[in-house]
């Protein structure tokens, strides 16, 4: 306990190395670690939590990296957490987006965490909850959370996402369909990234057509801006950034700010719960062995063994 | 109940919105089907699974397509499981594709089911393993999953497969390197797509070399294929279809087969044993509402809150 405990100061000042630490700690959540993410959870709270989303291809990552240096510019601490699974950030594939990446990972005031590629016990989007409660609590002013956009996981994630992002490229007319049908719907700020593409402005007028016919709309009081970018010039990243200083201003004004953090903790307890109920499935396995061998050798059926196992574990 | 048994049958009969209506019955798990899933589970055990996987942009749908017809053409029933969010079978985005997969929508030896972007209760793991053994029941000879290949799911639904598939493009050294950092070693059959590029002999040289060395390979007496694909031109499909032949026929020979089958219907069990406890936990979250409600108004952590409701829910 005294190791974790000096962890934790070490990364609340500021230490990458012990950040990191920290970080798997509370990401491969042991029940002798719930202590430390309780002391956690008590600090934070101040966080801007961004949900930057769109498709593979839409220069997510690249747009994340402009962004993340136009925060420092203006002074905040940014985290990113890549739940992505194609994203650079998540596999470091592509060498481009390693080098650019490569001057945040020396910024002591950014810290880039990937979550999607790795085994979490406890599944993606405790981890994430996790994650961004970590972050939150170190004092980090910017949180982004980088994902797909679509699947369960994504759904929990945008949970706690406060501002949300949506990225999408020219020539995208039936990507705008996608988002219709997808999570996307949810945007606070879109952009239209690679806007040195020639038919930039009619994907951002077709977007503009179906936030104003209301289809892309949430159900508040703001407007959603939208913004073309190009990720590589830099043009259009300070308005992106401005706008969303704008909406925080706003979620602060509206109360929404203060309501979307005890809602993501209310959402926590529920993820907790499953976590604890599937670590108790973990446990008693062992006590149920007769029962699996069963089914291994064709004797019975997995769904007659689950009833079975489930009525000895609990 | 009688509905759930007449849409069986006509499920077994090949009538395709049946097939999708009890896709959707045994997706949405509900405790009341249980029994049509355990008639489910007692016929199947027969399919070839084949997981396909690959980073985003590697061009897996279009030669999935391309496979499927020469499958087809071979007299085998197939049906695609789609997994990867941000695979074309499961956004519908992109029109080309759309397009490409028409002609397979309306053969009815041919069924596709994407399961990425829909919010699914039980999880996409327990969707996936289900969807699978309904497909395996209803008597489809090559059940193809696509995935992207990272995250918890993709483990869990790659222990269903029994013949892998990484797709990977020229020019693509650095994905090798991603490869080798993710689940990809795994591959029984290594296709580099897109052919037409000029550097693809390098990619496949690249491959072998992997191979030879040990790094990319699993431990079995199967030696993993390379080959050389264009999904456009149709180069070298009926090759890959090949051996994929070739494993399965190496799998029923070495017992693999059988083992397979047994193991995946093991790893359900305890899936569906996380399914049971998350559900008791959803069935008796209103049991704990007033734990709730302090978390909502901040005065209890989450942790503190999860640990006291799950006493009182277990």
């Amino acid at each position: 306990m005294i190791d974790v405990i000096d962890i934790y100061k070490e990364a609340i000042n500021g230490n990458k190395r012990a950040i990191g630490k920290l970080l798997t700690l509370v990401e491969d959540l042991k029940e002798e670690n719930l202590p430390i993410v309780r002391d956690i959870l008590s600090k934070g709270g101040n966080a801007h939590i961004i949900g930057i989303t769109g498709i593979p291809g839409a220069g997510k990552s690249t747009l994340i990296s402009k962004i993340i240096s136009e925060l420092r510019k203006r002074g905040y601490k940014v985290a990113v957490i890549a739940v992505d699974p194609s994203s650079p950030f998540t596999s470091g594939a592509f060498l481009g987006d390693r080098v650019r990446m490569q001057k945040h990972a020396t910024d002591p005031g950014v810290f880039i965490r990937s979550l999607a590629s790795r085994g979490l016990k406890g599944g993606l989007s405790l981890a994430t909850l996790l994650t961004l409660e970590t972050f939150d609590s170190l004092g980090y002013d910017k949180i982004i959370i980088e994902t797909v956009g679509a699947g369960q996981v994504d759904i929990d994630i945008f949970f706690a996402a406060m501002s949300i992002l949506v990225v999408t490229i020219p020539g995208a007319g039936d990507e705008i369909q996608a988002l219709k049908a997808g999570l996307m719907e949810i945007g606070d700020v879109y952009v239209v990234n690679k806007a040195d593409k020639m038919d930039a402005d009619d994907a951002v007028q077709q977007l503009k057509f179906a936030l104003e016919s209301g289809e892309l709309t949430k159900k508040t009081d703001w407007v959603p801006r939208i913004f073309k970018t190009s990720a590589v010039t830099g043009e259009g990243i300070s308005d992106v950034v401005d706008s969303l200083e704008e909406h925080f201003a706003y979620l602060k004004r509206s109360g929404g700010f203060k309501k979307s953090v005890l809602l993501r903790r209310e959402h926590l307890v529920k993820v907790l719960l499953y976590w604890l109920a599937e670590r108790e499935v973990d446990k008693k396995l062992s006590t149920v062995s007769d029962i699996i061998d069963a089914v291994k050798k064709g004797q019975i059926d997995p769904i007659t063994a689950a009833l079975k196992a489930y009525d000895k574990i609990f």
